[in-house]
């Protein structure tokens, strides 16, 4: 089963609040999805994202395809039993990470041949294919399989990418029958409004229960991205969820939302974390810097998470430096945390509609502290 | 404030019941310390040890006043609000690491002067820098000072670090006022029974609140420490806790025990949990073997923690084999929680007078699989 309600509309913005339902339950929407490439959120257990509240997390058909495999999983009973993770669980396709980080050998219309970055292994991703691993997996929201260019890309090649996008997301649409799980399709098109609107014109015409925007946040300017964003809001239908792929960080979040989106996923609180690198309510903190050695106040004055409850900046900084896996799991925790907590706070403000009020008392704050990246 | 009382003895061996009071709460006696070494049981936090039950912990001085450095710890208010662990903590000195793991410079009467691991800078260990270090660091429980000797080591060299050991002792015993931090002394004279039959004799007329058994467990074969240990049973008072330092195995603990020891302390469980082997009432278990990649049953179908609860073998080979930190956690608190239930399996068979049945059915099971370590 899948649906999506559509609860109430910001009246100053585009964003709306709504609510998805799903066989392994029922989340609110804006969210965040904490990534589980590999089958796990970094360094968390179920549990633990269960007590943060996590609504969906997402998982990854390229890396699971790969190792332990589809048929392993399929075996176990679905990703849900294979991890243990009983909420709802969105696979995406593995076009990003064919394009981005396999090696590739051939692509045609036919699909794609690539070797494995961990083995250089041989596989051959189609359409078909990537449905069939996605069913094997049995997430309940499953992704098309599209062609996915880098930034910066030429007209020619956005056009070329964003035409198999839509050839691919027919062949996706018309292969997968399984019930249980729902199709998203995907918009492409580069940074080409033209190409944006065309792939969005093609893909809604396949009247997918989802719609994601695909091939942005890798590496252009901001505004593009929300340009793109913009852009695309009034063209995908209010009716449906929309997910905007791989954003991002806390200002992003809100200003995706403004613009209609109710869907994100990025990796970064987990991999922030493991570079030892905080959120908190007055912007990114580096927590191998000297200045918290004797810092013994938490993390975040204003985080009510058990990491902030339970653990001084000076120890958490002790177990970074000493390359402790106890930091990057305390880190992991409350980065997930922080910004699944920012959803909420989204969530209740367009309740209470005063979402623009919440997004700029939250970024002017967040912008408070300025700390290089480690 | 520290008490141990004796509650039983075994009839046919050695193996005693006790209890060992401290300001941060009871422990019974026979036990297992999993090691902190830097202030953290690896992969592990305060939350799950108290739900395994771990009895004390151990922390490690030479590491701890590498990094962070005693004074934050004491800033802190010691250790165990540093780390947030509650309840007992024993440090050890740095001996053994001192002249193990640093690189020495300079072994005189007076201490040692060592560089660093870490970064190679100059540090110089006394036995009163230990204790005082020891005092800001706060533990329950510390230890003297000591000359820790490899294996093999020559009967002069032997003799030589056995006599300072003794020299040490006393110096340290004379400059601990601090209350509420119980020493211990420790035993060395490596595998010559004259040197170790004379260690226990100067330390003892020391008068300890408790004695250690140090220097075993270096490589020597097994039945020298079996036989040493059994020689020393007979040398220490009765009435005071006897702890053999870095052991061990399950079958080293269980001879242990019916050699008269209370106290235990080794990396293995979460070491041998990063190297991808679990324990289990059958044997020692290699996580990663491709025999366990469709093996949907637990770790250990005897096991009732929440890691065999939970998850597969499948699941745990494939985060392994992913070098996902939850697969090092998941084992990690497995093992820990193993070795917890052993020592409890052991107490409870001594209060039921049928520790000689339990250590060989034990043995018997746990001598079936014979995997290679991986």
């Amino acid at each position: 089963m899948f649906e999506f309600q559509l609860i109430s509309r910001c009246p100053a913005t585009a964003a709306r609040r709504g609510r998805i339902l799903t066989a392994h339950g029922t989340v609110d929407t804006p969210l965040f999805m904490p990534v589980g490439t590999q089958g796990t959120v970094k360094t968390l257990t179920p549990e633990e994202l269960y007590e943060i509240d996590t609504g969906i997390i997402l998982a990854n058909t390229y890396h699971l395809n790969l190792r332990p495999g589809p048929e392993i999983v399929r075996k176990a009973g679905g990703l849900h039993r294979f991890m243990n993770y009983h909420r709802p669980i969105l696979t995406d396709s593995g076009g990003f990470q064919v394009f981005s980080l396999a090696k590739l050998r051939r692509v045609t219309d036919e699909g794609v041949e690539f070797s494995s970055h961990i083995d250089g292994s041989l596989h051959f991703f189609s359409p078909e294919r990537a449905i069939d691993i996605q069913q094997a997996l049995g997430a309940d929201i499953i992704m098309c399989f599209d062609e996915c260019i880098p930034y910066p890309s030429t007209y020619e090649y956005a056009e070329i990418a964003m035409e198999r996008t839509s050839r691919w997301a027919r062949r996706c649409r018309e292969y997968h029958k399984k019930p249980g799980q729902a199709l998203f399709g995907i918009v492409q098109g580069g940074i080409y409004k033209d190409l944006r609107l065309r792939s969005a014109r093609e893909v809604v015409a396949l009247d997918f229960p989802g719609y994601a925007i695909g091939g942005l946040s890798v590496g252009e300017p901001k505004e593009i991205m929300y340009e793109t964003v913009e852009l695309l809001e009034s063209h995908l239908p209010a009716d449906k969820p929309r997910y905007l792929m791989g954003v991002g960080e806390p200002e992003d979040l809100l200003e995706g939302v403004k613009r209609g989106i109710d869907m994100f996923d990025c990796v970064l609180p987990t991999r922030l974390a493991r570079h030892g690198t905080a959120y908190t309510a007055t912007g990114k903190l580096v927590v191998r810097n000297a200045r918290y050695a004797e810092d013994y106040g938490p993390l975040d004055p204003e985080c009510d998470c058990p990491v902030c409850r339970r653990y001084s900046r000076a120890y958490l900084r002790h177990l970074i430096k000493s390359g402790e896996i106890l930091g990057l799991r305390l880190l992991s925790y409350h980065n997930v945390h922080f910004i699944v907590k920012l959803m909420e706070g989204i969530r209740d403000s367009l309740e209470n509609k005063s979402f623009q009020l919440f997004h700029q008392s939250f970024l002017n704050k967040y912008r408070i502290k300025r700390e290089d990246d480690s």
